[in-house]
């Protein structure tokens, strides 16, 4: 069976769950504590060097990090991911959007917050460029979907789910989502998708 | 003609750049100042709302930014992508590597220092802790090229132009790449690759 090595809080783990609950494919899931440095440890470290939950580990005992190639893995062949070439490097394009300009601006807040972290000197500093920034990425997010119904050829696809983890629960890092319309009522479509799970389950 | 809007100095240009020439497919290149918000007029931000090169410019009118995406896109179908799911996996499992923990603490302080931006609070304290994390980031890429001449299947991909855009240029942000022999052996196997041009060139 497919195991998930994985932290219920992260939104980059819900992306791979929603879309094995999404896909019928059924795993087990591997719990690690992050706040105890559960994925610095040398057993996680040779799964993923760069010691970060989730790490999809194959029946065959291969091991693939990084939330967004576990989501194309996934995808592939399958009607989460277009078919044709442009369509994959659209999808691509939203992913790496996800990773580089939203995910470290909106999910970062959110995790000093919801771990009760301590407000040091390089979080203090950040935080207003962060929100920011993040404010930013919403902004294009809420442009892009001003007519459209999914991000990619209005149809539902991995690019909506990796943007939907962290997006849905931006609120919980501060973030006021009730200015991005748009967004909002994408966050109604996407949990309305067949198969769809919330953050919690897993 | 495909049309690439880039800036010379940008190592995520520079990947596209390099596929490009690798590809023997011609391109006109279309220069950006970044310093004085070229990225950020609205006839840029109908190309990429997000305000950043490079951008792609296909002959049909339709643009695709994220140089990572660009690098997908482009190696479809050629041998600088792996032509089976897992192999794919991996060079994006790579990609995104380089996009979240590799070029955001590598390629920034680069910027500040080539670009004589001036040290704000958020720089000098985000510096130090880039540092470490450019280091960290480094440090994977070591263990991983150990026993391993290219980052994936040991054959040249888009995975090793991803990450040698900013490596290569890692000490002009002030990193000493002296302590990393396995990343100097791969930094010269790269540029030993048919086609090779240096970031300059374009």
């Amino acid at each position: 069976m497919i195991r998930l090595h994985d932290n219920l809080s992260s939104g980059n783990g819900y992306k791979a769950r929603l879309l094995l609950a999404q896909l019928g494919v059924p795993f087990e899931r591997v719990e690690y504590d992050i706040d105890r440095a559960e994925t610095r440890t040398p057993e996680f470290l040779r799964m993923n060097p760069n010691g970060r939950v989730p790490v999809l580990e194959l029946e065959d005992g291969r091991f693939l990090p990084e939330s967004n190639a576990i989501l194309f893995y996934l995808a592939e062949g399958t009607p989460f991911l277009p078919d044709y070439r442009f369509g994959r490097a659209q999808v691509l394009r939203w992913t790496f959007f996800e990773q580089y300009s939203h995910e470290p601006n909106i999910a970062s807040p959110r995790y000093w917050i919801t771990h009760n972290l301590p407000m040091t000197e390089e979080r203090r500093v950040t935080l207003e460029p962060k929100r920011r920034l993040g404010y930013a990425a919403l902004g294009v997010m809420e442009g892009h979907l001003k007519d459209r119904k999914f991000f990619v050829e209005n149809r539902y696809s991995i690019a909506d789910i990796a943007l939907y983890a962290y997006t849905h629960v931006a609120d919980e890092g501060g973030f006021d989502l009730g200015r991005f319309p748009s967004i909002n009522a994408w966050l109604k479509r996407v949990a309305a998708q067949p198969g769809h799970v919330p953050i919690t389950w897993g």
